[in-house]
């Protein structure tokens, strides 16, 4: 993890409010000696805090707000500076940090050198991982209490929280199944808000919708009680037929059969609001042998009008201004991002390719899809928090004729890697993955910058992976993947795009374009980068004349480029949004080495071989030797070592 | 996708008996045309091909006989020229090869050029995908009935075959998920023959065994039927709660609430050996409206006593002579393998070190790890196809201060790629990965060679890369391994391991090994090919001088090992077995690249950028120059090339 230049928090802190009882808390034990109406009013306290961030940045809200009694429960029946808490996904965790010791620093998050908006090991010994990607959370908690009872740990408790959108995710079916199996210990809390970022899609989810009309919530329970003293008894040879009937008359009316049939114990629907009422099913859970599943019904955005009644809009809502329960949304600065030009080239493809489909993973508001899911409804999927099962699903439609595109972004398609290896490349199946969010995302941090995939993807044969440098240039690539018979990948970042007065070349299987013409050197930017490249030769104008050419394919590589680029002794500096490691930079030098070219003028420009902490991505850039300047210095130095 | 050699299996063709049903069928659709008696003796040829072929090869053994009469009846009641079938796996496919016009090919199966041991779009229209990796045939199935219905090719029908063993992998859940929403038509046969390769696992693999006692398929079904109509009424207010409880009744009754539960309609079990039953039960998946699960339990070995009864042995059990039902096992050849060695060095670590603990995949088989499983089965955990949940669940276990050893294939590891990131390196958390079958895996073919984990692995930060060049140094690197307190792997091939008669350096974190020193040039060989290397050097001798080193880590790389070796302009070939594409000749010359040296001594020998077919491990190393007078070759050429 970098460091910030400073140490410091690079945003000055906007004041977030009087909040009495959080500033008196050191940490979460100083809870348990509040009376009730005094967590209430910490509850009230934290949602002041909440709303008043909000006008000041872009953060996570409706999920937030909706966990703020659960939070305060969980800290209240347990002590997790010893007892083991994972929240899954780790967006919800807002409340968690302002009563472990973080209020005091919380202005600063999801700024650079301030608080993470995800869970932080290095912050507090509260957070146990740092997360950001979707249902890891139960297998953790599973780990974390293996191994503490391995060494005898058993009075540490561990409990995982995973909300309704991350649940079908397969891994957490994995970990319930060893959970079932291993029956240790364990609180999985089901955090209900019957939202994911999508609305919420999959029979899973219409299952939880049928839990939560139970008579358990209802409070029927009672009643079904009662009416199982009364089931009648019939005579033999019966007897183990009418047992079972009564389980299953239990199960079916108590709900949760799907969790008992794996030896997990469900208990709920409870309302998620009432700090008490899930206190006492907290600590019975807490008691309980073996696995438990408590389902918690909240509402994602409580207690802020506006965000409870839209919460997809509320999940990561640009600044506002908290008018009286009004919200302004003030308006984005700059061009429009690749990601709006992906969703014009997309609508265009669909409306004259009648093959193409398009499947994201819950994603569809980041990847700004909406109005294509409405255009198109029965060519748009979106699968839910299953990478793994969008890519094999993709292949399965891929293979009837079909043209389908996977938009998912960079760092969640980690999620599908075995199956864009067996489903897709090795069927040699044109499967077209749009890879949004490929580089630094800003504020979100490690766990969701995508600065692998370069490595990932161009590992495996029969693909073919791309990066537009340029706005109009997206279009023409996908445009491209749909002639071209065999899996392919675009990749593009969270940024505006390029707005470049040229009409693109057209896209050629491994050809690069080159920009701009000079004799002293070439800069080589594969993507997004290239934008910096020229900003970058426009620097070095009248001290060196720079070639600057868009690379548009890391796989295959546009080896006459590499080799022209080096001919005569002149450096190539080679410029990417992506790790180092095994990235465009290494694509280009082992094209180069395989030439037997004289690969000493090179310098690759990517990003180091470390965690790349949150913060604003033109900084992030800079400081990694990717911004304009640092281009231009690496020419300087390329010509000096030349020279020399 | 290479072609062999001459375009002929390499080996010759024993006889696999006669054979008069099978060899007059054409493709699966004769089927239809036999009698029940006639489908009964196809059924007991089958068996004979399959026993016959066990006496000459290696190959996948029980499963098949299990599934027999299971695919009788699938092509009995689909045309699988248009309906599509998809066998989940792959290794289960024999039978069905038998029946699809390649029964006089078969006894080339598993042999270069010859029938792949798995499904291959290549050999048949019968086959959709090429398969090998567990769990994706539900979701592909899915897709392809999606793709089906948007083209209005309504009546194309989807079929899923998907064992118990693989049924808890994530992806299935995810796609169930997905599927119990769609709601498109769909069967899904659920084979339960209770063994996955390993002994299952798991919560799930529990359940199963309870849908196999209940009352459908001990001939109970209409007593039930009987007894719930007679359940008296109750009066008012309780009528919703009266049908749910009969609902519940049945579901509990019938089984499958866990499947119903996710709007998919649960049908069984039912004995998947009687043809007519299976055939019964099929068309009415066929004609019913959504997606069906029909559980067919089978005996894995079915047919051939010594298989049934014991069935880990026999999935893929060695050649042997079927002498009257007697199996006499013949003795392997050679040293023995890394994995044995493997083996012996966790076992160590486990009786020295109470922190270690053991997390496989159901592999225990074929990471001959059962001894460990047997001497501390408190600190081994086989968590079943499910390795994401694996991955995840050994970082929290290391997060309690535990060293767990994840021992999983190097291609399989693919599945936990986005845990391997969050879980692991960006937690900077110890967890030791063991890559197993990291190289050509020889008869499975491309699905199981483990080529790209070098380019995968090493892109993490925080992740050290090693692997063994000879025997002993395995049990060195795993000690290396839990002293480093950061996440490492260790990869090695299924292949007998070199025996050095020396003592290993001690291993230090990016350091080589210089085994023998020569002053021509150097071989540098990452892992297993540095027998190849010395090898290739003994070659040489009296020709050129060489020196050849053991890199032992490609991440972090001896970076003054790349310095030294290409000093006063002296050739390096680098030897790996892997992928070309970012593996450790990538590492090597981004090394050089940054250090400024001229890498036109450099050449890269690695596998090309395609999928590698089946066959002996040793053949296809030399067919693509990785045989020692490959190695030999290549650097006379380099020396020839820097001469000129």
């Amino acid at each position: 993890m970098t460091t910030s230049n400073n140490g410091q928090p690079d945003t000055a802190h906007h004041s977030l409010g009087e909040h009495p009882l959080l500033a008196s808390l050191d940490d979460a034990s100083g809870l348990r000696d509040l009376t009730h109406q005094q967590l209430e009013d910490t509850a009230a306290e934290i949602r002041d805090v909440l709303c008043n961030l909000l006008a000041t940045r872009t953060a996570h809200f409706a999920s937030n707000l909706g966990v703020v009694e659960l939070c305060l429960a969980l800290h209240c029946e347990f002590d997790f500076r010893s007892d083991r808490l994972i929240w899954d996904t780790g967006h919800q965790v807002y409340p968690h940090k302002l009563i472990t010791g973080r209020y005091h620093d919380f202005a600063s998050i999801r700024t650079r050198g301030g608080l993470m908006g995800y869970p932080n090991p290095a912050e507090s010994v509260y957070d146990l991982f740092m997360t950001g990607h979707a249902g890891c959370s139960v297998s953790t908690a599973v780990g974390l209490r293996s191994g503490d009872a391995i060494q005898q740990q058993t009075n540490r408790k561990s409990v995982a929280v995973i909300g309704d959108g991350a649940f079908p995710s397969g891994i957490v079916f994995e970990a319930l199944n060893n959970a079932g199996e291993l029956r240790d210990d364990l609180t999985i809390v089901l955090n209900d808000n019957k939202m994911s970022i999508c609305p919420r899609v999959g029979a899973v989810a219409n299952y939880l919708d049928r839990l939560r009309s139970n008579p358990f919530y209802t409070g029927l329970k009672h009643e079904v009680v009662r009416l199982l003293e009364h089931v009648p008894m019939f005579g033999d040879p019966t007897e183990r037929l009418l047992a079972q009937m009564k389980e299953g008359v239990k199960a079916g009316l108590l709900g949760g059969m799907l969790f008992e049939e794996l030896n997990i114990r469900y208990v709920g629907p409870i309302d998620g609001h009432d700090i008490a009422l899930v206190r006492k099913y907290l600590a019975m859970a807490r008691e309980t042998p073996g696995p438990v599943l408590l389902h918690v019904v909240t509402e994602k955005g409580h207690g802020y009008k506006p965000a409870a009644e839209d919460p997809v809009f509320f999940h990561t809502p640009p600044a506002f201004e908290d008018d009286d329960g009004t919200a302004i949304t003030r308006k984005s600065e700059g061009l429009p991002p690749f990601t709006l030009h992906a969703r014009e080239a997309i609508s265009n493809l669909m409306s004259k390719d009648e093959r193409t489909t398009v499947i994201t993973a819950a994603m569809c508001q980041g990847n700004k899809l909406e109005p294509v899911r409405e255009q198109f409804p029965k060519r748009f999927f979106d699968v839910g928090i299953c990478e793994s099962h969008a890519v094999a699903f993709a292949a399965g439609q891929c293979k009837t004729g079909l043209r389908p595109i996977v938009d998912i972004y960079s760092t969640f398609l980690q999620r599908s890697y075995d199956q864009i290896f067996q489903e897709v490349a090795l069927q040699d199946l044109p499967v077209i993955f749009m890879l949004d969010r490929a580089g630094l995302t800003g504020p979100d941090g490690p766990t969701h910058h995508g600065l692998f995939d370069i490595g990932y993807m161009r590992i495996f044969p029969n693909m073919v992976c791309m990066a537009p440098g340029y706005a109009t240039e997206l279009s023409e690539m996908l445009s491209f993947a749909t002639q071209h018979d065999h899996p392919s990948s675009i990749r593009y970042p969270k940024a505006s795009a390029l707005q470049l007065e040229r009409v693109p070349e057209p896209i050629q299987l491994g050809k690069s374009e080159t920009i701009r013409e000079g004799e002293d050197g070439t800069i080589v930017a594969f993507g997004a980068m290239l934008e910096h490249a020229l900003e970058a030769a426009e620097l070095l104008a009248g001290e060196l004349n720079i070639t600057v050419v868009n690379a548009r394919f890391v796989k295959p590589i546009d080896e006459q480029m590499v080799h022209d680029s080096l001919q005569d002794g002149r450096f190539v500096v080679t410029v990417e949004e992506g790790a180092k490691a095994g990235g465009f930079g290494s694509a280009f030098i082992e094209s180069a080495v395989e030439q037997n070219l004289d690969t000493r003028g090179i310098r690759v420009l990517a990003l180091p071989d470390e965690f790349i902490e949150h913060g604003d991505r033109m900084d992030l850039l800079a400081t990694h030797g990717l911004g304009p300047a640092q281009i231009a210095d690496a020419c300087r130095s390329a010509v000096a070592s030349n020279a020399s």
